[in-house]
């Protein structure tokens, strides 16, 4: 078993909130990153695969279908977008990094499974400081 | 003459666009940076002073008094905020790396200079891949 | 569950040796690290938590009450400080990577249950090359 | 048990590719990395050691001892060479991450067994953005 | 006047030697990178233009266009390439960092003029210990 | 005029103090850096050198040796030992970064004149968020 991982990276808006409370109540639990005029953040996102390495050529898959299927399933729909208003697999959803991984891991998995992979890690840094990491 | 720097960092949203122009106008100029429902970057920011060394301190200036200076001057005005909205030395201004990054010199130029040094260079990396570097 | 991570950083003098040996015996052991004069580092702290998303809020824990903990149990203790003189948490211990880590999982441990997330692992790198991680 | 990772680096050409293939089945299975004229990287290598750590010293292991183990049955046979012509581990492989990395713990796995610990993983990043993790 | 940066990064193998010269007398000159059977490296490149900030839109130049160059004048020609056997604008010249930095400039600097913008620095990292500058 | 850099690293101890103050007004003029229990960093060094570019080699100089004049005049006096005790070109100055970062220039400009190049910048990075330049 050997675990391959691929970094992309995005560029967002978002904010955390709770509609039904105050923006005081909102700053309470989710301090700055409640700003009602939003905030945004480079991501970095690191998705690591597990596979048996095939005999013959030496991979367990190649990181270009990888790098293609994050393309298609997620940075089309984040880049450059408003993670509260414009990403459907967040719909409902505060958009903590904690779920925005959890995002990531649903719409990638099956995918992956389909490349002849299994999805072992979404991760994701918001900051160099904040990092986040959902093994499903 | 020696050169010393200090490392900062905040992330913001913004959206470059004209208002004058419609959506399609503005992306033909801006790109997906024009999303009318925002997006954001974690901002690295280096601003470089000049100045002689004490020749009994062996220090130009205390990094700590350039920290608290850039804190006070701009972080508090640009972290976790909306830089089209809510940044009163960006008004009427695309905020595009180039004006962010000028706007930022002249928040900091006077101040530097009380402090007893010369501002010499404000960098801004808006993401890995896209630097700014503004000598006044 | 979802694993979270907060960076943090300080910068220490150290020596390693034991009292009882000879510097040459020291050096033996521990090589340039056992110069009696000290030397120091840059220490990069990851502090890493898992714990359940908490399905309102999106988050496990706020990383802001994760990073106010580490300042008030560990980098007012270490920050600038002699690992061997001054650390209480270490005294009587040879202020290795492996031990300073293992000192970190201690003092923070209890404090991260309180916020209820548990310690997952303290990972520290003494500089680029060299890296501990600890996951008690 | 603590964990220990020790980072180096080397420089290596390299082509992925079946010699029974014509240019166009490879092309199509290994992309522009199976180009005939070769390529190359700067390969990063984190080696992670576990064990307990000595009461008495405070250590696992010594990294300098890791670091020259590394150099010797690793660098001097890599570092600056071709993987396909020049190393005698890979012969017969692709020299794909995934078996470099699989080739590297084979040669290192007894020597760490030597110096006093268990080798846990060998971790390889052929650029900044494909890591491959082999865990024995 | 404002300083806009893009990075970008290549993959290439190369070898520094004189053709007219013995491997050995090669050696003494360039070392280990005379492998007659080739090496590599993955480079960063980062192109610095300069230019005025335009008042209205508040950009020297849109870096999609400056990347755009890049890519089309010197990634499509030596990403995955042998430096030695397969760059044209590299023909004859010992593929030295140096070298490889002027002739990236000798590429770009005349569409950076129609760009609008004017070459300011060629910076290549061969690797992160070695960096090469060029100005013109 | 071709740039060329050297990235080197050392871990070293140090306190700032003016030996006829008393702590508090240490303390007053050099904050937290005036432990008198020492602390230490890691810091990077770059050395940057220009020249012409031979036509023949396509070097300036070869870094090789560029790194190992730096071991021999720089890292062999410094790399983990005291800044205040033990460096003898450091003795009666304030081991501040200015002033290393001015007493590695005395020590390298000669011998980088007998490499035939000429030293242009002294970088010292004592953390990533605190950087020295120094232009002779």
């Amino acid at each position: 078993m050997v675990y391959i991982t691929r970094r992309e990276h995005f560029s967002a808006a978002h904010r955390l909130f709770l509609p039904e409370n105050t923006d005081e109540a909102n700053f309470e639990i989710f301090g700055k990153c409640s700003n009602p005029n939003w905030h945004g953040h480079n991501y970095i996102l690191y998705v690591t695969v597990k596979g048996e390495v095939d005999p013959i050529t030496g991979m367990i898959i190649h990181l270009r279908h990888v790098s293609k299927l994050i393309d298609e399933k997620i940075l089309k729909k984040v880049d450059h977008k408003n993670l509260n208003l414009e990403v459907e697999f967040l719909a409902g959803k505060v958009p903590t990094s904690e779920n925005v991984a959890i995002g990531i891991w649903n719409e990638l998995a099956d995918g992956i499974k389909k490349l002849g992979g299994m999805l072992h890690c979404v991760r994701l840094e918001q900051s160099e400081n904040n990092i986040i990491e959902y093994f499903g």
